[in-house]
């Protein structure tokens, strides 16, 4: 088999049943919460009759729901490069600026999975798990794109007490996180007004004003 | 029985079960998450032979939750009845006075709940279940001291457009409910630098700077 065949084929069996077992755990933990959904419903909602198929490609639960949260994360991080790459070249970077290019990948990514979608309501859940907030947190901050901003701080978000600075993270994180399971659970269900598009660029438009005035509140 | 006596004899043995009901309900909900907890789990936990000792007291699940989050509603309703009589004997009232009336007393009732307390981790599972999301929303804004704040809201947070004060009141119930439980998480697991009570009055503090930043920033 030559590469462009290899490049061009479609995934391994079991590529996809690994895609499988993540959706369906993913749609499954979002709906039920991490405390109700045995690895067993995941397996046989995700039809699959190999009583090992999750353990085959995840040895613990903890490992499934990491892998589940450092997928996004990557998905997330190919929408941030091109804009840190923009603010890079531009030279200087205003507090909205830095604020914008840590939200608005996000959103971008809440439009592309389109409705109904689980990763809002799954990752609220995982930061109020005290075993995955923080990965979640590293998940996002270690990506490739958030190094790179992070190194573009202005000066108001630099050299600050580092509890003020954690708290302020923390705000901000919980703001991005609820506000976005907040409004993918109202998609899903119906209730929102504007069309999905609409309604995820005027929630980030709202976040992005938000956390500058809670930012430059918190850290003048 | 004359009625001093009345009132000086201790509380029913009956008030005295549905106190430890709550308050056992409470911490396992806390603990391990609405759906993990079974009624029975509740009575054998709260010490209770009889079988049907929980429904006695509350017909549903449900109907002990609602009364847990209206009780503690109540409690914060006392912190903040006298803030809002000195804001409408002065006069004029500004942004921060608004939001410091809204926000503080219920850092009040978490520094008299004491540590380790559980409320600030059951209202945070209550606001992401979509049941009792608006119960608790509501369990606050129906008390006589936030319909008195409501009559006060300064010019600023009045006839705004309904989508963007309904945002504004969203993001400031989030960070409020999800920064308390993080801080109370943190200080039972004995994971926080300062007391207890000066820990919540610095998280109070910067609750009271950010959602300021944020409400001007989002309703300018």
């Amino acid at each position: 088999m030559d590469v462009s065949t290899a490049v061009a084929a479609p995934p391994a069996r079991s590529t996809r049943v690994k895609d499988k077992i993540m959706a369906t755990a993913e749609r499954l933990y979002a709906e039920h919460g991490f405390a109700n959904v045995s690895i067993r419903m995941i397996r046989e909602a995700a039809g699959q009759r190999n009583k090992s198929a999750v353990q085959y490609h995840f040895s613990t639960r903890d490992e499934l729901i990491q892998a589940i949260l450092s997928r996004h994360a990557a998905a997330i991080d190919l929408h941030r490069l091109p804009m840190v790459a923009a603010l890079e070249a531009s030279g200087e970077v205003t507090l909205r600026d830095w604020i914008t290019c840590a939200i608005a990948p996000s959103i971008e990514h809440h439009i592309e999975l389109g409705t109904p979608s689980w990763y809002g309501r799954f990752l609220a859940q995982a930061v109020v798990e005290p075993t995955f907030r923080e990965y979640a947190a590293q998940a996002t901050l270690s990506t490739p794109s958030f190094r790179r901003l992070e190194l573009l701080r202005p000066p108001s978000m630099r050299d600050r007490a580092l509890e003020l600075s954690e708290r302020q993270a923390a705000m901000i994180r919980l703001l991005v996180v609820h506000m976005s399971a907040e409004l993918e659970a109202d998609l899903a269900a119906g209730r929102a007004a504007a069309s999905p598009e609409q309604a995820w660029r005027s929630l980030g438009d709202n976040l992005i004003t938000a956390v500058c005035g809670l930012s430059s509140a918190l850290l003048p």
